[in-house]
């Protein structure tokens, strides 16, 4: 089987805040915040392997600063984990002031993908870390799959007590 | 102090899927579901108490069936936890396949959000649940509180590992 | 033939005031409020029959007071009568004030659709109003007919003076 | 008092349709025409009078025929009539087949707006038709005004019927 | 071989500036002038042949004043040279300010298409210039043609030394 | 003075192509590609000096190929120049083939921007070269300033000859 670095599966995207996603708290939304998350995470799910891959759930979201536009921001995924069909992805949101020259940990989350069967047998790459971040990240994968398992197994009980109004 | 019902935060939108918001799987893209997740959830925030919050986490996102272009959605998001300045929203999709006349629970969330500090003191209402789905949602916030509290003091080791490059 | 009464096509959408759909006059763009009053109608008529149906006319479009950034809307539209293949859908939105927790209605339309012809025989359904709102909207629904029947009777004397340039 | 010639309002815009702009009968979205309508509206009440308008009401908005991508629009807007603070805009779109190089008015409307109070007065100018589509318009004015001023004066009785849940 | 005058290519669109298009400095986004510019001249060309027609490059694109809310702007793009498969258009911008009633060119530029090649031959029209202006940008085609050809003599060499990392 | 390298400003943005951003012949948008071009641009030249800068003119503005949803995108912009309050910034669009794993350059373009003056003195950085690359385009910064100066000195009598209609 294959094997690619977290490295090879790395997506950066830069980006100016724009006034007109800010909400009234000065603030970038959080629903901007989480569709510049979906789409870069994506990518980075097709650079582990060219299939067709949807998004299952996402965990551990954190807005752990408010983004403003005295900022400009980096986003950055890459696949944290890889098992059966099941992919990992962490993101982390950057943010850089450019009048003080700092930088801090905006956002953090991780997303769980799953290449969706198809006709033709795909083989997913395992994943390799490299540097100290990624190996913390990775190690964290079996322990993150295994509580998603044990949300997933009460899937049936807690949507049988909603409502389909 | 208050006391609200979770019906006093429902707050509804449906919605026709576009072509435009389809991705190569001729499904709803996961960035416009938690795009549209991110404002019903706030509104039904603001609903419980008019004062500046501010969306601090995710946790238990589930994308548990595609939304395409044959079904209209409808979001429905209720408050279903108050502790301190923490408010949780619950929001869940419902799908409704216009041929087939059927409905199925296409995503479910829970979103943490919070009360920003202010000059003046906000009192913020108690939560009182009705229906069953409400009591069963609310009954388990006491240990997604928990959780999300274990979660948060891991918060300055988690971040040490990350990167500013 | 099939009954559906105006509650069965209810449609609702409540949305938060975004900065960025202001005008300079610091209150909701008209084009906007008419993006959604659209979106709205439709979904509405298609709970009525699912089937191709394109908007046909606009009238009795009134903005009765301006939406700003301290309000929520609630765009509420519903069918009100049903004429051969024509549908005819009365939308409201109803703003709330936050701070004075006050509600008001901004914007009231009636809408004209029309389900196109195809190779099926599709049934439409008839209409039945059950509160004392939809009974006095399904009322004037004769009325507006024959206005517009009017109208469309000096459809080719309008266009005709109308330069295609 | 001042005058200006309808030409002096008028307001020109064209288009490519997208496919992004095009619903499931593969049509442009009545919402994005009633959008461009408004904005190039209101552009030919400013070029009137400098001065805070409004949108008050809209009647006689007819979708004549489809608009497909195989088409380019010519959107045209001019006031056809003033009246104290009321200013009346006229709007059509032209569609244009660039295969078959055939034209045809695809839409048609008539915008009410209305000049704000403010601290120093404004003054009006009258409107003067000058090309026998433009006199054709005008001389219609007093009528449309007539039935909306009839409209109007049933408000209040409108308005109490509907509820504000 | 058939020929078409400059004004039968001749494409217009009137904007009002939206607070939401502008930037840090209250100007209207850069990004957002380019890509109205690129519909424009996109459709002018079309005026000229009706064809699949791709953006080969843009030169001498200035942004000669900033342009603001108090400003409404009218795009205006026609065809000023033909060669072989080649189109060229021009494109001003005039942004007018409503208080003072001035007008002045904010933006220029020129855009090179090309007609794709297809399994019907497909003849393009000449160009013929009739007032001063089209006159004067008719007559600078043959000098921006020899400049973009030689620019394109060096595209090799130029791409060599581009890293494809 | 100070000192920066190419790479401390390079900014970095890499994008999946959605549906919704391809025109009729199923390519990117030139509209969409100039846009994200501006922002990245704009972007590198905040890293170099934390100012107010305006975009003043695009040169060499080139769709080398047609981009494709089959495909996801690299934008990277860096400084190549700097002279008075003169930015150069030069940006490459590369274009990635998940299928066929096949990288190609899409897109190059120069853009011209000045830092606008201010009360302050801003003292602006020399930018220094260090690879191949770098060095290659920096070398020609000298020869498109001049050509830039050249086309400046011809800008009255260009506008002059333009109507303002």
């Amino acid at each position: 089987m294959g094997q690619k670095t977290c490295q090879q599966t790395k997506t950066v995207s830069e980006r100016i805040i724009f006034d007109c996603d800010l909400n009234d708290k000065q603030t970038l939304f959080g629903g901007k915040t989480l569709s510049l998350l979906d789409e870069n995470a994506g990518l980075a799910s097709f650079k582990l392997v060219n299939a067709k891959i949807a998004t299952a759930s996402y965990d551990h979201i954190n807005f752990w600063h408010p983004i403003t536009t005295d900022k400009y921001i980096k986003i950055e995924s890459f696949v944290t984990g890889v098992h059966d069909r099941q992919i990992e992805v962490f993101t982390k949101i950057i943010s850089h002031d450019l009048k003080m020259n700092l930088s801090e940990i905006a956002f953090t989350s991780f997303c769980n993908l799953m290449v969706l069967r198809s006709a033709t047998q795909i083989e997913i790459p395992e994943i390799t870390p490299e540097t100290d971040e990624e190996k913390y990240l990775c190690q964290g994968f079996a322990q993150r799959l295994e509580q998603r398992q044990r949300d997933y197994s009460q899937k049936d009980e807690f949507l049988s007590h909603l409502m389909l109004d």
